[in-house]
């Protein structure tokens, strides 16, 4: 399964993600036995004049125009790190040159977008996978190992929120995030999606129907500048709309039965980052938190009675999934590191290792799917039933 | 406020709760400043043959008839501690005598009953509360207090969840509580109606409208004896239909705004009595686990940025609302000390104390009717408003 | 094992700890199966009108003449709840009576009185228990029961701590607690001595060998008064001097090899009653803290490779010693219920249940030499040799 | 401040610890702004054939011969990685050659060799910091920033813990950690090394006496072959012998009065890392444990009376030290970032920033001396004083 063959990488998007891959795809060998030489070739920004900051961050080359760059011979993987509205075309473009597709998630901004990604993906000869990064953290990976091999049983619940309080001050200045046409959708596509996918993950079943309410407890807000203080004439009417949602909450019914009770928010004040899941089954339950991410809690059924409770595993041991590469248990791994195990994976992937590439392009356009169904459901009051990719479901026949 | 009468009680019902109440009324004068002499006179049961139990729990007095002692003139409280089934006739006969009456939760196991009660109380001179004991937590008095005053600001998030496990086991054993006729629901008005009460109670909001989904995931259970390895053939028919709910989730919209997430269940696995609450307003945010009754988390959004977190408030210090009467700080309290707190306010309630007999029946009426309300929207896949009684609503007026 | 004899109780002593029994010699019937009818028959109190507060507090008769009282031929139980420095007194003419005693902790304020105190009980017919509460904190009885049946393997640390912070503001207050001729010591003897007798009971081991240091950070304070705000010219003078410690740490060797590390301090400031012990064994480990005293960490070195970490039990199953008697797992016991267990231990002990008594007088006894032990060390700057006490050691033989 | 000249860099040490300066090496230029533009330049091993891994961690050239490369004009910095002894020769002769030097921590492994590097570094020119890289966790170096501020006031007590695990288990293998000859000492220099540190450098006091005593508990284990169950006749006199400490404990006075409880051990079933430290001072306290090294909990005794709690301070916020050069609040860092802070603290020393050096290898000579004086009084039983190096008071004056 492996292969000799070097990897040249290009990364698209010069922001926060940008930097985090950059360091990522320098990390990785560093620590983990690859099957491939990892080669970052070519960072690709916007700005004319990015060339030092590209050198600063290692980068050998620089572009600003991504279509020139998708398309070289030379280059054997896209990373596509820019914001969700350009994922479809620079993806589609790179797919069709032949290459490996690495694409931040939301996979895009709207189902349809999304379909053609996975159709193309379906019909490509490279990897097509989707940054949900979470998957990545080792306490997570661990769980579902466990909830594969059935430590906890059959499952009954799922509750999972993902609590931020960015936007908890009223005055907490306005950004793209908060601009439908820009963003998508607020706390739901931003957050709530890592949830969703999380969920679905680790319990290997689909969400079949949702029934959702969102709100928007803070309907404008100052541009940024006056936020900081920066001038600005004080008058209310300067203040720009948001436009997304601040929060959503949805209960679930998952194919296989299990209830599931999702909710997102960026007002929960004094959470900062509070990505939080745990799951109920019929011999055991694990949780999860990720503002204390190298830890799972786990509770076995079948310990002996009256010396039952959930266990505070650390999960960076050298028998836990990715830790082991690191250094010794007790040692913490950061933020950062998931997507060092993310670029892992999907070298692994493109020499064929099984699921190491998921989420695939088609799992990521049915997590779009869900998405679509928790708006309709709010906005309409009723229950929804989410539908899946016919693609996907004949790739599972 | 205070009266030098004496309040000569009677328990009616020898359970669990009547030994509970039992130990509240002999405790609470030892700790507490009451105005009124608490004067144990009469414990109430079923059994002919009570009188023995009775005078080992320090009653003088037994009896098997409800009605003779509820029209006593030497009875001045009437505490009601029967099942849900019962409570209608036994309070109203009561009310009916001029008795103070202190009723368990839930008040009654129909909307119609409980309107019917609240009623009467309202045109009844003594004090008719219902034993919503959970208030009575001193963290949860103080998490009260605190946000009556405004340290938390203005409420958007209510995350309330009830996680038991006893019914995690698929052969666990029926028992009444899983018969619809006998316990009226499941999770939902057995713990899920003190998430609901608490909710209300410590935002001072009322719940405006539900949508709601249920979950029975163990249909049919062995009977008592079998699961006790007391024989039984085995055969699957020989179990018994659960007709109750495992497990409720439901998202609520407050009058005032806020988004509720309420889950109650018996199936969450390692969770024996997770009574959790957690409030996010502009200002702060408070947490409450049962599990750890004596702790209150709080997040205040004015502490000094970089030197922001959750504090741990041991709350049962001499400031807090009950604990300052027991011991010094730090030597908690246990589940038994809600009772006594509750006969507390019930017998200043008897001499005119503001609020100390709240929830009063029509308080607790209109819980049911959002009981009533979770259930039909579980059951029509909707979005159902609450309603509320007219009765109370006239007198906010 | 059992007997249908009456057992008529006197408290002496009036005061917190007086009112704590009574509650406790009240409450252990109505919960607890036991072999004797229990009758509180007789308060003692110094005071000569206290008759109708020991009224209040559910006593047929008072008395304040405790000499007349423990000779009374209708008097089977003696306990004793005055301060330290007359429970030899009380105490030694209690056991000539030919009563079972239940004495406060400390046994008494010098090694003298202790030993005395012990000769007798040991040629006593009656119960002689001191009263360590803690062991009977349902979390510390299933540790001990655990460590007794293996579960945690060789013991080789023991590390526990004992941290108030009452006295953390130099301008607290003075108390008798810190005058050395009436307290004997001061965080030592106060909280230490639970430490230490925790730490010997839980592990089975005696602790052979101390090396301590002492603290008094703050000299002198001002009068109960002046600190209360009442006057007082503030002049420094005026302030009291502090005579114990503040805080005592010390290392320990056990005679088994363990490795102790003990502290008690009323002056970690924010900890108001963390009495806290963690114990390794060769095979797994508890922790627990009194902060939290319905938990019970515990750490199983055998579970499985990648799966092993901190449990926490909720020790209030039915499991679980003293818990099963109360309410369901999850709802928790508080710091009342400890002194309720002790009054069944004792009850059963007087019909002759094996180790129900302990500690007894002889125990307790040899628990203040090591407390001296301590003392010397500190004093000297050296290693002290902890010495038993020979009647102990002949009943050993 | 600042400088624009590069600053060349050898690694001498290719094992665990060479990996982690190299990736801090090459970390730190992408988050931080640096005055100067680190160019790592050489990896010396001491394997002939290691160019091939040093060029897959990144290095453009590899060594064999340390002493040729520290003379080499075309190096400024020497990050001395290699086991404790042998930092004495390598670093003296990095320092005459007039180099920057980082040496990992011991200093050395006795206090001649510590004495003679400080007295070097006090007479060169370059930077001489040894790594002691606990002190660049965030939530520490947010410790310590608020107790110098005097958010806690006067320190009374330190608290600090080390426990691991890894030697519980008695057949776990025999490793060179365990030989004094090459390790110098046990528990006490490996682990216990970094509590005295950090608890001197928070408190910004000195200890200045001790009382200690250390134990082996098992005092020979199996070759690393055999206890990995590859052979071995299991004869028991085949196992090697222990001839450092499992464990250390020792109280301190630090010359500010303050009382210290010290304890590290690699005995503490079920703790893989927990360096704990917790500091109660008159105005309030802070604890931290490694295992939860995002975190600091932080009283402030001046909260309101009734509000107050330990709060958890999640240290990764724009406010705090090094953290907010990463990404947001909430996503945690890891053990490796403590290097990478390490290193941009030594870069700003190298252009004169005020104790971003530190500790100097005076300051860490010392601390050498407080180990020396802890193994002498565990070796005779008694209270040691710790004696200060001259040069380093000098300095003071």
């Amino acid at each position: 399964m492996t292969s000799n063959e070097r990897l040249r990488v290009a990364v698209i998007g010069g922001g926060f993600m940008g930097r985090m891959h950059t360091q990522a795809w320098r990390t990785a060998p560093r620590f983990f036995r690859l099957p491939r030489r990892v080669e970052p070739a070519v960072l690709v920004g916007r700005r004319r004049d990015g060339a030092a900051d590209a050198s600063a961050l290692g980068w050998p080359e620089y572009s600003d125009d991504w279509r020139e760059v998708v398309e070289r011979e030379d280059i054997d993987v896209v990373d596509v790190c820019t914001p969700g509205d350009t994922h479809a075309e620079i993806a589609l473009a790179a797919l069709a040159a032949g290459k490996h597709v690495l694409c931040e998630k939301p996979l895009a901004n709207s189902v349809e977008d999304a379909d053609r990604m996975a159709d193309a993906a379906a019909a490509a000869t490279g990897v097509a996978m989707c940054g949900f990064s979470y998957r990545r953290t080792p306490a997570l990976a661990l769980a579902r190992s466990m909830i594969t091999d059935g430590w906890i049983g059959a499952i009954r619940h799922v509750r999972a929120q993902y609590l931020q309080d960015w936007l908890s001050d009223p005055d907490a200045p306005h950004t793209w995030r908060l601009d439908r046409d820009r963003a998508g959708s607020g706390a739901l596509g931003d957050i709530g999606a890592h949830s969703i996918d999380t969920a679905q993950w680790l319990t290997g079943d689909r969400i079949a129907e949702v029934s959702a309410t969102v709100r928007t407890f803070v309907p404008d807000r100052p541009p940024m500048a006056r936020a900081n203080g920066l001038g600005g004439t004080g008058a209310r009417g300067a203040r720009l709309p948001v436009t997304v949602d601040d929060a959503v909450a949805f209960t679930a019914r998952f194919e296989g039965g299990a209830l599931g009770v999702f909710e997102a928010t960026r007002m929960a004040t004094g959470r900062r980052n509070a990505n939080r899941i745990e799951i109920n089954g019929s011999a055991g339950s694990i949780a999860f938190d990720f503002e204390r991410m190298n830890e799972l809690e786990y509770y076995d059924a079948a310990d002996a009675a009256g010396r039952q409770g959930f266990r505070r595993i650390q999960a960076t041991e050298s028998e836990h999934p990715y830790a082991g590469a690191w250094w010794p248990a007790g040692h913490g791994l950061g933020y950062e590191h998931l997507f060092v195990h993310q670029v892992v994976d999907f070298v692994w992937a493109t020499v064929g290792a099984t699921d190491a590439g998921a989420p695939t392009f088609g799992e990521a356009a049915d997590l779009q799917r869900v998405l679509a169904a928790v708006e309709q459901s709010a906005a309409n009051d009723a229950v929804m039933r989410t539908v899946r990719r016919r693609t996907e479901q004949r790739r599972d026949a």
